[in-house]
């Protein structure tokens, strides 16, 4: 079966003793550019490097998780073509285009750069409250589950993955990416699309939890975050401000706590 | 010692049969903006989230990896102070803010998004040439010296690492960062303030390759990549496009070659 994130190329296999030529797969890898269409006017968003497909859910979880629209229910369509994705909004809609979009914006030919550039990688959070509480038996078996259902990862090595669960430990919507903020953004479009109560559900990370992810999280209301790899400082700081459960270094049957005991029963 | 890259929290560490209250290392992870003054102005050019520390060395190498500058000496002063790195030009140097910055451009507010935004991804690369050659057995030694320098990685399982490596398999300024782009222009930028001749050395990555970091490695004249992990489908066809020799998957005593076996002796 074609999948379309993944690709294939000749390469020389080379180990100490043998040298051969085979054919090999490998984690494709092309730009996408969101376009957002609103007011009678068409903008051009970001250019992201993508594992391509399920683009739709990609181009509504960025759009969501960078504070640019706040509900799903904003989007009149999305239509994908050729590596590019255009949204548009329901008549009467206005994106939300500052200060969210200087998180990835780089060319702000500002006469004042004052504290307000740095304070501009925040996007606005809600506050939300959630009484999930999941066993830490739960939180042992998630990585394997993860492995499991993982697909273009075992071809490839070289994509991230992210998935929610409930706290019965089963998995929804896995996606996986070469980038770990798309993996999320997809994640997060597609349970948008289905309607998903995110404050019923943890986050699973395949890899590091660095600050960008928490704050896609934040933005949408997950109350907990479990990472296989290692939390940043940032993160952890943002995981308190935020009220976030995070958990990091989730394999071979431990895990770290930098936030939020509370929603963990042992 | 306090290291820049390197913050401490207090968190609670869980296995199946023991919860413990400890004080652990995290990878620190802060943002840093980058401005450019130059013909008497000054405008903030990106927000990137790094870890702390040569940022004088993150500046230069981003300046000049995405092309806004196309050599060191381009670059009167650099200033770091809390988080922001100011970038002065020398008098009468006009930097290349487009289409280059597109790449990390997000607000382009454009009436006729065409393909061109798409093609903004692409830095221009000059031509280079390279006669080097690197035993396969050299290759073979280069992850192991490099986890042997990662001295922060030991520490909170959180970092990237990019380092030059001549045909002798002698590691040069090994360069860690949160942001595997980040551990790439720190690496140019001291190699550049260091008037290194980059066509003589291979480029080390503890991780995977993707497109940018191979564009990168393609604009400083690099005519060799060699990484840990998995190069992407957009590595290997800009590899080929550029003259660059990929290889990927460098670890227990194999490795794999995408493109350019001409470099590697046997």
């Amino acid at each position: 079966m074609l999948h379309p994130a993944i690709s294939y190329a000749h390469i020389t296999r080379v180990s100490d003793t043998l040298v051969t030529s085979t054919e090999d797969a490998l984690a494709a890898e092309e730009p996408l550019e969101i376009r957002l269409v609103h007011s009678g006017q068409q903008q051009s968003i970001t250019v992201t490097m993508r594992s391509p497909g399920q683009d739709e859910e990609l181009a509504a979880g960025f759009l969501f998780t960078e504070g640019i629209i706040t509900r799903y229910d904003a989007i009149q369509s999305i239509l994908y073509n050729d590596n590019v994705a255009t949204v548009t909004l329901q008549a009467g809609i206005r994106p939300t285009l500052q200060p969210a979009q200087r998180n990835f914006l780089a060319n702000a030919g500002c006469g004042v750069c004052g504290k307000t550039e740095l304070d501009a990688i925040f996007t606005p959070v809600a506050k939300h409250t959630s009484t999930i509480k999941v066993p830490a038996k739960i939180l042992h078996e998630l990585p394997q589950h993860l492995r499991q259902q993982q697909d273009v990862f075992d071809n490839t090595g070289g994509l991230h993955a992210a998935a929610l669960f409930n706290t019965a430990g089963q998995l929804f919507f896995l996606r996986e990416d070469i980038g770990r903020h798309n993996a999320v953004d997809k994640l997060i479009g597609v349970a948008l699309q289905n309607k998903l109560s995110f404050s019923d559900y943890g986050l699973l990370l395949s890899g590091r939890a660095g600050f960008e992810l928490i704050q896609k999280a934040a933005v949408a209301g997950i109350p907990l975050i479990a990472a296989v790899g290692a939390p940043s400082s940032m993160a952890v700081k943002m995981a308190k401000e935020w009220g976030i459960t995070l958990i990091g270094f989730l394999r071979e049957g431990r895990f770290n706590i930098y936030h939020g005991e509370e929603k963990i029963a042992f």
